[in-house]
């Protein structure tokens, strides 16, 4: 299994990495992610497992328990495309660590821009090296058992984070999310073949009972924990804002100061604010807020030129609804304020909201519970996941995280050490065979 | 001479032009910009000028006197490419109204990106009007006289303005001119085909002793002077400065704010801490100080990442070199405070940088005085202008301005009356007889 991990891990180091910054730019349907793709389709393929895909370019490598076995009839998951009118999953409900229907494990290929090696790879890694360590070790499955790859978790391409399972669950509309366009406005409708089948939907969940996520973590609650595994309990509340301010695009060496309606001042200030709200909501230790704007769009960029729109993007997150509305309100009205005293205007539109995702307690407990060396601690994120996307639809999900020695992620600095990832690999092979596992 | 300026302004108003915001983008050896350098050399050959163009994409249409009057040799200029070592240029001197050696009129045709139609194009235009004006007048000329283009006037593709008559003149050399690169990385050297001449000179300003560029103002001193037509009298000093301020790349959602080094913040301050600088130099109606952030640069630029790298472009002007690295200073000081604050660090480095420059008094007054309706005023401007290159130059130089009824300029909003234009045409073409013109 150690080979196996290693040989797959670097199959994947090269594609898409920018020898300049060594991050990874794995955008969704161009080609590394591609690449990818057609690596997942090949890993399948060697290991024996059937590759389902949908009209949205996720994909699920199964592995079918032996004919005769309980669980081991395949006529549940109807063919791609057959299934019409609102998505319909049998067996599904909060039924814990139930072992009827299909266990589904995985995560996504694709990166933020610039991003790290682990977010999302390390999941679909680890949990094809499980089944390998499980085959080693003799389970035999119970159940079907998937491995799935998400198309644009990341929304690095098309601004909707984890488009793909909320395709795949019904979660955002084929005929809403069609209309999305990239930065240079290509238009989703255009590069996914969801249009090809009828109605738009997935038949990529249907029968799927559980689903288990395992991530590198994207903070430093293990480090503190001083564990190498961790079981997720929630995800925060978050949030993506298009801020638009807009003004008048002006000569910047003949227009006199003070008759500017510079968009640029508002959108500084209103990053500044954002800043500053985050932190004062967070002061005493609290440390439940964030915001930022780490993406920009200036029109028309031009050196001499003041800008006649700036866009910026606020990310924010909370521990509760509430709090993240107060929080976004709060900078929405500071930032109409200095667009009153710049001359300016400001618009601001959700482009995505998600509310808070409680995963399933008593799956988290057992798949948490009675291991070598203890517990495994149950840890919140405030990082989105196709985890809560899935859990939100009403599959019982569970997440498991991976040590990051340094908290960093989406930036080439993200890491994990490989004995880590290997302990990762094992405690996903223990999970599997906890919920689909039977003796060979 | 009407219907001749209508017909080609008519020509000009759709190449390049966004229907979206109505602006113009022609950067220089981009299609928009090279279909006007094509147009530019149809109108001199259906006028039977002669064209001449020299490596860097510079082109003069040359208006020869007849054969055996003053100042028909046209052998005092070179033939391109035949020049060698340091650019030598016969005649040349504050000779203010001299009128031996050519005189050259003209401007650009490349714009900021999303300009507006005036500036540049009203230089170009008005030239060739105001040739069509004097030959209708019966004006002889009695020394060469070239329209001239610039490539590149404004920067907005390779970063330094005034590139092409800085080429032409020699004030900067092509061995780091060909090192500039556009926003994806291309080089200079390789859309421009300097290298194949020797020693990269160029011949355009052999024998040239007079330049005079029309503009659109870009500013509102002839509105308040109540005057269609003024004269230049300097241009402020003014540069160009990238702050490359860098923190750590990390996940939005995840990174506690107090973990953070964001170079978005130190960005956005700084920019803010411009605007009050120049803002509260200039209180109290001196009105002498300029500075401004308009294009902006994010790495990765993503949506749920803080950002590793913001890249800010100052543009700074001052009516004096001391008050510039003042402001500047002053700039750079609160911006590295700030950097220590958020565990960032910023790098600035000075783009370009230019001096004052004070036309030729004599040449100014000689143009401005003694017209119905008295004399044209003379005023200063803040902005940047081939002219000032070839005044620097040592090549005695005048600026005429046409009104601009709001001032506005580097915008789709940019304007000037029909009327207005024509009596630039008209200021143009009186001037040209004034310096080079006999009874025909």
């Amino acid at each position: 299994m150690v080979d196996d991990f290693e040989r797959m891990w670097a199959d994947l180091a090269p594609v898409g990495r920018s020898a300049a910054s060594g991050g990874y730019f794995r955008q969704p349907f161009l080609s590394a992610e591609r690449e990818l793709s057609a690596w997942f389709a090949e890993q399948a393929a060697a290991r024996g497992l059937t590759l389902q895909s949908d009209a949205y370019g996720n994909q699920v490598a199964w592995w079918d328990p032996p004919a005769g076995s309980a669980g081991s009839s395949t006529d549940e998951v109807a063919p791609d495309g057959a299934s019409k009118g609102p998505h319909r999953r049998s067996g599904a409900g909060r039924s814990g660590a139930g072992r009827s229907g299909a266990l589904l494990t995985g995560s996504h290929l694709d990166s933020v821009l610039d991003g790290g090696a682990y977010d999302g790879p390390l999941g679909v890694v680890s949990a094809l090296a499980a089944i390998d360590l499980m085959r080693e070790r003799g389970v035999v499955p119970t159940r079907r058992v998937g491995v799935s790859v998400f198309v644009e978790e990341e929304g690095s391409r098309f601004g909707l984070a984890c488009l793909g399972s909320r395709l795949a669950a019904g979660a955002t509309t084929w005929e809403s999310a069609r209309e999305l366009a990239d930065r240079d406005g290509v238009r989703l409708g255009d590069v996914m073949a969801g249009d090809a089948v009828s109605g738009g939907s997935s038949s990529l969940l249907e029968g799927v009972t559980t689903f288990v996520e395992l991530h590198v973590e994207q903070g430093r609650a293990l480090v503190d924990r001083n564990a190498a595994i961790g079981v997720a309990s929630e995800i925060w509340p978050h949030g993506r804002y298009r801020f638009d301010f807009t003004g008048t695009a002006n000569h910047a060496g003949t227009t006199a100061m003070q008759d500017r309606r510079d968009p640029m001042l508002t959108y500084a200030m209103t990053a500044l604010a954002a800043n500053k709200q985050a932190r004062t909501a967070s002061a005493g230790g609290a440390d439940l807020h964030r915001a930022t704007f780490g993406r920009v769009d200036v029109a028309p960029n031009g050196t001499n030129a003041v800008p006649s729109r700036v866009t910026g993007w606020l990310d924010a997150r909370c521990a509760t609804d509430a709090s993240l509305a107060e929080l976004v309100a709060a900078i929405e009205r500071q930032g109409h304020q200095r667009a009153e005293r710049d001359g300016t205007a400001l618009t601001v539109t959700a482009e995505s909201v998600s509310g808070p995702v409680g995963f399933d307690g008593d799956l988290a407990r057992a798949v948490a519970a009675d291991h070598a060396g203890g517990d495994w601690p149950i840890v919140p994120t405030q990082a989105g996941h196709d985890a809560g996307i899935l859990s939100t639809a009403g599959i019982p999900t569970a997440m498991l995280f991976v040590r990051n020695p340094t908290g960093v992620s989406h930036s080439p600095d993200e890491s994990a050490s490989m004995p880590d990832c290997l302990v990762g690999v094992s405690a996903l092979a223990d999970t599997l065979s906890r919920l689909a596992g039977g003796a060979g």
